[in-house]
């Protein structure tokens, strides 16, 4: 019933497209931190929508404003260790654009579920706490967490693996040089390879010019991340970081390492060698992704989330009415992204980020 | 630092392999359920060794000996709303076998990483607590859940989709005979096609004599399963099922509905379309895997689980001794499974049954 | 490390006394519930000072503005269902009333604990988050809550017990009527007897013209809730209200039914002897409020809560400056309440409603 | 519906009175821990009947088996980090002692209510999962907690403060030397004054001796703990102490420092003095417990818990037959004790050490 994740970093989402403020509350920053909010202004940049590469033309401020667990200290934002709460005003909700959707449900969106699950009573317009726009407090969140770890020496960034068939070079598992991690986790379409970074932006357009919409696939990796890190069985670092991943609107998968290409290999293969760097332990291979026994092994940690086409779409689409109980074609109108996944990349490292240093700071780890 | 999942519905594991007994706390069944104890061990069964298709050739007792929780009502075991304790000995362990391994970490394996994690503290006979063994309460916990979700009309059932690049037919997302999942959750190699079957138990064959070892895809439905269960973001059904399928050793991916092709989709054929049947709120497909906006909408929800190749194989390796910090050759002697696909069949489908169960007795829509 | 309650009406609270606003998240309030406005702002009126009876001068508006998880349905305000958030702002905070503070540690104040808990970052201007001011939004919470149980016929009521040595006529345990309960929960000094009354606030006045203060304890009835709510051990209802009412600065105790008094009498008297009312089961005597073995058993639940003096009072006290490490006298000058035990009232009667609501939706039996 | 607590030393408790066996598993002890099983087993005799001073004549032998999560290492018992399972085997169950009882309940017990919690599936025999048996588990985990509290400095003690109306010396709240520490924690009936102690068992056993029962306080501290443990609102130390020590069955109330008579106080006599002890900050009174704002001030921690009389008398008594709704007399036969005080002295302290040990791992600060 909850929209809460986290122990030690706990964060619990709230609002709605068109109420009158969406936010968080992280419960609690590690007091002391500093938070560079032009560093965290960067990141809520990078999420919302800006009309360009197929993301749709509303203008959202989307200006976090802090209302408390903050202290100025000789003008810096500086966390004290109680709960922050972070409010972001909905300014732009046009949502006579919603008005002809009325309770036909659009199909892969939550509008019928969301009906069952609230007996009726939830908001619908703009999606409601479905929308998507409720990723902007979890990239906050993460943007706050991810400079907490910065001060470990762990990074998260993570590019556009795919765009419908369009694929970018892969990460390097065993290396991602600093540089590149930093690129990448401040662009506004990350990409590795410049030649398919235009053939995915031709992707997006094609789809759009007919009025559809296409998905793709974002790698992450989490670099400097110490071993040891995680727990067996459900405490898995996997489990948290897919528990998080998954709790993003239209992701519907995500794989660790190798992840399902580990099924077609043989164990010779799959198993990544283990050798000395130094006095460092390291493997030659990272098909386990960072992660093995649930527990890190020092290697980045490097897994893709699959995210679905937007399910808005222009086209005209079977449907029914959902209070009526009668089929009926819908046809949405208004604005809507025909690929989100440029503008899902900085949630993903956001999710990663929030449930990593919950972890670190559940196992009495953060420094 | 847990191995606990869920809240209302909650299970605790506990044990090693080499320990006196593993099993696990669950708080709490149903009270009134009825357990037929006949299928549980069938489900037992079907997760315990038998030396056959690859599977190692230890003979493990695995008799599940509940210890609170449950009376005796003419002859039927019922479930009392308590906390139900379930132990299962441990028998049969050669630990000679593995005192060749001592501190050369087995690649692939949580050797170095639970030796991190646990400060050298931690049991690393038959790898102790992050023993693919500790699956055997689980498949417990599972088979207890299952028949509480049967109640509902609720089935839970697997096959597997593919061993290496053997591929079984998939599942019909949108409709799972009740008589195909019955046969497929009772079976010990569940395949749709037995033409695959043949050519996968080739494949672990051919891997087994190459002292090399194989991996596999599971695919798992659940139907009858009502609209509404789930709730948005963090508490999404997808996110309550990969963390508990995530928590199965070997797991490294999950994806729901088309999954990862739902990537290389276009909206307009991956949005599910809508219609009625009857009064009922169907989709003539199941990309979306029965879930949108992270609640069911009485479609079978669809995953698929990557199980990693066994990473215990025969073969020389290059490793690492932890204790001493040098690079060492490994040979693992002693027993171990080519393929541990059919066996964790159970498993997976034991995860979902367990989050699903809790997931609705939280709602408080168990009946 | 965390401000949050509960599990299923779960609380997030946040906010400093001299931040820019304080609130809540719950999450989440039973889809389609009314929520009158004009029944939150009586119970907010309570706790919020008023310059009488010993409460501090200050004016602060407290007024709840809701963000999110509300909608207007014909001039109704309906929970969706979805996360509330509600913002009360910080208008008047004169900080220079605290400024001669300091690092000298106001005794009995959470000034020394919370400089080594946050590691010197917490922010100290009005007790920061420990600030009484937090118990605003806890008592929104409570007000909504109780709206829920009132649906149910569960009601929750409380009066001033005894202020220093006057002790008001106490509640029969077995029997409150709906007029009692309704006439002590509107009231901004809940006492049975006028004459009591009279003496309480002479009590407080004294204090107050001593610059000193004085404490009470603080009477709780929860009427009209069904047998069965609870569980055992860690789950007792009341480790659940005792968890809740003790995160309500300044109670040191609670006590269920006769409490600390039970233990003076002998089994014979304090087993509450069972009868038949028609087909209810009721008790003749209620020693033990109401729980059993955690559960309750459909008599009014009764507990008692300590209240301290208010720890700020005007004459000089002995203390330390806690960055210089050195012994300091301190004169507390600024505005304080003589007594805060009638401002509590509404804050643990809100406290028990949080409980018990989150309870019973735990247990699935919210209708 | 859960008998679990804490998160980092989460405890998860099960078994009935007369079923197989009742234990505990423990998430996790710190890995590397020692565990000296002498002193767990003095702690286990505490609370074990030995049918003098009015405990009942039962022998249980109440061995605890550990299952998992230990390791010998040169004949030391050694906490892996894995969760720890312990089992207390049920040898003695004279069931046909409570066959009389049927369905009459026994008045301040949770006979009815767990009838109705239950929905009549609830193990009757013995109290079943309500039986006062199931601290035997809580007293294991509670002799580790301490061990592993003991490595920090921090020490639990408590003694009996009252027997009906015969009361012990207060302990000092301020100080409690190691050496009284020590005794009281070892001792079967720990009390400070001789003279009282022989008033008390006299009190016993008038009571035994008149078929009747009696109830008391008990006082505990736990010294040696630093500064800054704990949080505000509801990670208040008091809550998280609260929590588990009403979790015991019989505690009816808990109040910290001075308590309830905190209430009778003027903020002048209750508002603890902060004085510099060398370079330690102490208080010259400590009517707080040692907890201001829900965090440690580095004195010790002081609470008192009321136990009310066992509930089982030898007299008759009025009740009801729950299933056939109808009045019925009462007599009790068989075994009970006339007062549980003396052993729930160290199920308190078990409690209180959990509760701690959880608080403090939580927070990253064991050592």
């Amino acid at each position: 019933m909850s929209s809460t994740l986290g122990t030690n970093y706990k964060i619990s989402i709230f609002g709605e497209s068109h109420g009158t403020a969406i936010g968080a509350v992280i419960d609690a920053p590690p007091p002391g931190l500093e938070i560079d909010m032009e560093q965290v202004l960067v990141q809520m940049a990078r999420r919302a929508p800006d009309g360009k590469d197929g993301s749709t033309k509303r203008v959202e401020a989307d200006t976090p404003h802090i209302q408390s667990g903050v202290l100025d200290r000789d003008g810096k934002c500086i966390a004290t260790g109680a709960p922050l709460c972070v409010l972001i005003q909905n300014t732009n909700t046009r949502s006579s654009d919603y008005q002809n959707i009325s309770h036909i449900a659009r199909p892969a969106h939550a509008d019928y579920t969301g009906y069952i699950h609230y007996h009726g009573y939830n908001d619908i317009r703009g999606g409601g706490h479905f929308s998507g726009r409720l990723t902007a407090p979890l990239v906050f969140a993460g943007a706050v967490a991810r400079q907490a770890l910065a001060k470990m020496g762990i990074r998260v960034c993570a590019h556009i693996a795919s765009i419908g068939d369009v694929c970018d070079t892969p990460l390097d598992p065993c290396a991602i040089p600093a540089e590149i991690s930093e690129r990448l986790s401040q662009s506004g379409f990350p990409v590795l390879d410049e030649v398919q970074e235009k053939l995915m932006k031709n992707e997006i357009e094609r789809a759009r010019m007919d009025a559809d919409s296409v998905g793709g696939i974002i790698e992450c990796a989490v670099t400097g991340i110490p071993a040891g890190i995680g727990a067996p069985i459900f405490d898995a670092l996997e489990c948290k970081i897919a528990h998080a991943v998954l709790g993003v609107p239209a992701v519907k998968g995500i794989e660790f390492g190798a992840g399902f290409a580990i099924t077609r290999m043989r164990g010779s293969a799959a198993n990544d060698p283990m050798r000395m760097q130094g006095d460092q332990v390291v493997t030659t291979s990272n098909n386990n992704g960072g992660i093995l026994g649930g527990i890190t092994n020092g290697m980045p940690v490097i897994f893709r989330a699959a995210v679905k086409p937007t399910a808005s779409i222009g086209l005209p689409q079977q449907s029914i009415d959902y209070v009526d109980k009668q089929e009926a074609d819908l046809i949405i109108k208004g604005r809507h992204d025909a690929c989100i996944v440029p503008r899902a990349v900085p949630v993903i490292e956001a999710a990663a980020a929030v449930a990593i240093l919950d972890e670190i700071m559940a196992e009495g780890k953060y420094e």
